[in-house]
């Protein structure tokens, strides 16, 4: 099944380093598509985050003529929310531990996105 | 004066890559405090834009656990927006070209903060 292989992809993500904690596959209209969360965080609050985030920052990149949005990275002081086109219809969200090696995680985030583009 | 310096010391980051197009120093409220801009480029817009994703950007990191916002990236395929906390008060945000490093960015940012919040 394809959910199947899209949580496959996801979960191969989140133990490609110990530092990416959370990984979820969300449409551009901002609705979850699948998710490989750690227990006790709320899949509802990963996907409308999400979708606030990408909302604001595509209207951000074409207001401030950037074009259009690849990649929304924020920083906390206690780990990361990365977020990454997967294809033209969806986004990969990653959460990373402050430790995280942004070059790396950069990296295995590309391969994913491109394997989930394949199936959606 | 005070604004000079700071004006200074954006003009200097803008100076200090080719890939840097535009500083600004904005307080944590929204509100410009002050600019080196290309001609043409709109300063309550650079503002406005700056200000929501400082919000969200807030809102984000707290609800998905990661701590107090530090950094909010942007990526477009015609470049960044970076923004970068400088002091408790301020928020520095650079335009940067697509073709930007952004090792060499970050490290030119967290200088100019730095320098700005020891003025604000």
């Amino acid at each position: 099944m394809r959910t199947d292989m899209l949580q496959q992809i996801l979960l191969e993500l989140n133990g490609s380093t110990a530092d990416i904690e959370a990984s979820a596959l969300i449409s551009t209209d901002g609705l979850m598509m699948q998710s490989a969360l750690p227990q006790g965080m709320d899949e509802d609050r990963v996907g409308a985050m999400s979708a606030a985030l990408l909302s604001l920052g595509d209207r951000a990149v074409k207001e401030l003529a950037r074009g259009t949005l690849q990649r929304v990275l924020l920083q906390g002081e206690r780990g990361y929310v990365i977020m990454s086109a997967a294809g033209q219809e969806a986004v990969l969200t990653v959460l990373a531990k402050p430790s995280a090696k942004l070059g790396l995680i950069f990296l295995d985030m590309r391969r994913a996105a491109e394997s989930l583009a394949k199936l959606i």
